[in-house]
């Protein structure tokens, strides 16, 4: 019963069921998904992607954020995946610290790319469809947790196909048995493995994922069959990906407990797990300066560390800004040395540092159990004997810690103002807030597109010469004008 | 180290590795996976797919082999999910049988659209490659068989995504580290579950594994980065879908061991495991009209059978043509009526004519842990209290007791006949049997298209409208045209 459960809430779901707190939640999840999407596509990995699938490239519908000020567009499938991954590659989104799932990012993937595709969909139908995915995803996250993620799952890709597919199913306007159809093609497709932390492909789960849900959602629209019990049956979801499950007590709480009121977002651009440490040893960095001393006297430094950190954050010599997120050490370096951990701090160039690398070697990452996930303590040993120490109780970016109102938008527009530039982050910032009042959300890229007028900005300096694409463009053409024999059945 | 060892194995194959059994055990299975797409093509599924992924179609470069008396060509993603799906979805495709993997499907899917689309590709390069692949996914498959077969997955796909990338790989001339990184986009996206099995996912989980495949070779020969021990990592391929792996033994016998010379091919299209009972069916029902016996005097029929009879063809009372291939009590009554199980047996119509059910409910079937998987016992009551018994110590279609050129060549032909008419089926046939001697298999399609002259084909009439088609071309010249803001970048 539980596919049925899911599709039954999720087709019946409408935007007056969402309180303002949901309402509130929800926007600030779509706009800090947008913001890591446009300021992660300075990254390698989206570009490669969009490289790679351009050669499949179809009908031009659909923003890549990140190269908004290029207008770039594609087809609705490459989107789902290229902003998916310019989404996730920093490691800077979004948690559903229950589950460790980051949900934005497969739901809003592949809604954009549908959405503007689509076009007319509204804010209201847009919200209430984000909602839907980012439920559906998350409690079926917590129904297997942590026995599906403690195997090595990704779990944000694993549960993320499905939160699409609803997203995109609701967007379709499907009935009850045809979303759970798209569920079921949907959670055959499990995408997504933890070797894979701290490499393009961690980032590539989460756009795969957007792609693969949209795919089952327009497959089942058609009549594409799979089965009514995806989820629960003997050899469906649940019991293949996971020792437990308990899909029905967790869908029983559909709209009544609220996931994405849960949501938290990233202050630091890594793996959330090491975060209390960096938040502690920014705030011990501030303490020793103080009293006058000098970071690199530091000889030794022991962060005693929620066991997790290690299994998940344990990597002891990163060699790319990448592996550097996965790094407790690399990280606690550069809280100490820099005060700070921004994606400048997880650049190659910053992990084969030096004096980086000398620092980190001095860190040893001691797991306790008795240490709550969002805590740390972190001691500092110095060259005179001094032993500085700093705990933290909640980190910055937790639940009981949430980041402000005002520190979610100076993140924002730090991330997109390395592509736009600042009046065309703050245009972008207005945009995605807004979005609840849009009577067409397919028009938000129009809004803060070509907003950087340099052309000599990050992101359109990674990928698309103009002239090139005037030349394939105009080959195309050709193609299609002389009879190559394409169709396109509709 | 599996990782590396089998990138550095299917790097280093040569055609001249390849023995003269090993190769035509390679053709055959080419030329029985083309018929079974070319056959396959007429159901929906295919069909579908195809309307839905050609919203997002782009360059067609690459042919559905069953549409190719109308000449249809899509971007080579496209066609590897269509041709995938359209080969396996009538059950009738190939089997590695200590597996259970149907090894040709995401290989060859993955190999002919890159072939075209790449062209000129060698007979001999495509054999390699083809090799490669299959023994990478067959290989992968006996590390974890059965523990990850018992649990639930769908072993053809969840194997077959990085056979695919291994094959296509071989095509890009990627080196051992690509290779690598290849196997690990592949090994991250792992679709397909038993559940499925009896609807149109079961065949979408093939085309899939062959789609994911390729792109993971593409994504990795341009730079995109994974891991260089997918497989075998802690948090990786086998640790995270199975209980049990042992690739390293089972890579070590890679190229001393050829799984593509244990390929097998069905004699009737459905679930493997029902096989000996078909075949005992047929023979028992020969025996008893020659006893001047009459079928519908049957009151019961009993049949003992390997267990997993019933685990995978256990469905009772199927409702559709699709269904009807995993129920051991259809395929049983067919056999007793009708003296054959061929794709004519298991439409919609047939698995609702009252007659076909009243035998159905007359069928009992007992597992016995006794009887070999090859093997089956029936035993047929009749109205005058005569018993008839038939034993089958191997079932046609087994290793033991295999399909001859002679009927593998009458299974080719009946299948793309149904597509292309006798004279088109016999031209198709003496391409695909002549691959070795191609200088360019992407020329392949040309040699038997068009070879339907009837315009009131299955084919046809299942897709495609000509005028449709010409309407749409043009709207997409007229796109392009103005300036859509389309950008391929390459």
């Amino acid at each position: 019963m539980a596919t049925q459960q899911l599709a039954s809430w999720a087709v019946g779901l409408q935007y007056a069921n969402l309180t303002a707190p949901v309402i509130a939640a929800a926007v600030a999840s779509v706009y800090n998904w947008a913001g890591c999407a446009i300021g992660g596509y300075v990254q390698d990995a989206p570009t490669i992607a969009l490289n790679t699938t351009q050669l499949f490239g179809g009908p031009a519908t659909s923003s890549i954020f990140g190269a908004a000020n290029s207008s770039l567009q594609t087809d609705a499938q490459i989107a789902a995946l290229v902003n998916g991954i310019a989404s996730h590659i920093d490691d800077y989104d979004d948690t559903h610290l229950e589950t460790i799932i980051h949900p934005a990012g497969p739901v809003a993937s592949a809604l954009f790319a549908v959405t503007e595709w689509k076009a007319p969909i509204s804010g209201p139908d847009f919200l209430t469809a984000f909602v839907a995915g980012v439920e559906a995803e998350c409690k079926l996250g917590l129904s297997v947790y942590p026995q599906h993620y403690d195997v090595g799952w990704h779990i944000t890709s694993t549960t993320g196909s499905v939160g699409a597919a609803v997203a995109v199913g609701k967007l379709l306007k499907l009935d009850v048995p045809t979303m759970q159809q798209a569920i079921g093609i949907a959670c055959t497709q499990v995408v997504g493995m933890q070797e894979f932390f701290g490499s393009d492909t961690k980032s590539f789960h989460v756009g795969r994922a957007a792609q693969g849900g949209m795919l089952a959602a327009l497959l089942a629209s058609r009549g594409y069959t799979s089965s009514l019990q995806g989820l629960e049956a003997k050899f469906g979801w649940a019991h293949v990906v996971s020792t437990r499950e308990n899909m029905t007590a967790e869908f029983n709480t559909l709209g009544k407990v609220w996931e994405v009121q849960k949501n938290t977002f990233k202050p630091f651009p890594c793996g959330i797990v090491v975060h209390p440490t960096i938040d502690a040893s920014i705030q011990l960095r501030t303490k020793a300066l103080g009293m006058g001393l000098d970071i690199s006297d530091i000889t030794s430094v022991v962060a005693r560390v929620n066991p997790e950190v290690l299994v998940l954050t344990g990597k002891t010599d990163p060699q790319t800004g990448l592996e550097g997120k996965f790094s407790a050490y690399h990280a606690t370096a550069v809280a100490l040395l820099f005060g700070k951990a921004t994606p400048t701090e997880f650049t190659d160039a910053v992990v084969l540092n030096s004096t980086v690398i000398t620092l980190r070697k001095r860190i040893t990452t001691t797991p306790d159990p008795s240490v709550r996930e969002d805590e740390a303590y972190v001691s500092a040993l110095f060259k005179d004997g001094t032993n500085v120490t700093q705990h933290v109780e909640h980190a910055i970016g937790s639940l009981d810690n949430p980041l402000s109102d005002a520190q979610l938008k100076t993140k924002f527009i730090d991330q997109v103002a390395l592509v736009l530039g600042d009046g065309g982050a703050l245009k972008a910032f207005n945009a995605f807030t807004n979005i609840a009042n849009m009577s067409d959300v397919g028009k938000i890229a129009q809004s803060f597109r070509g907003s950087n007028t340099s052309t000599s900005s990050l992101a359109s300096s990674g990928n698309s010469g103009g002239v090139g694409n005037l030349v394939i463009t105009t080959l195309c053409v050709l193609l299609f004008g002389v009879g190559f024999g394409i169709t396109i059945l509709i």
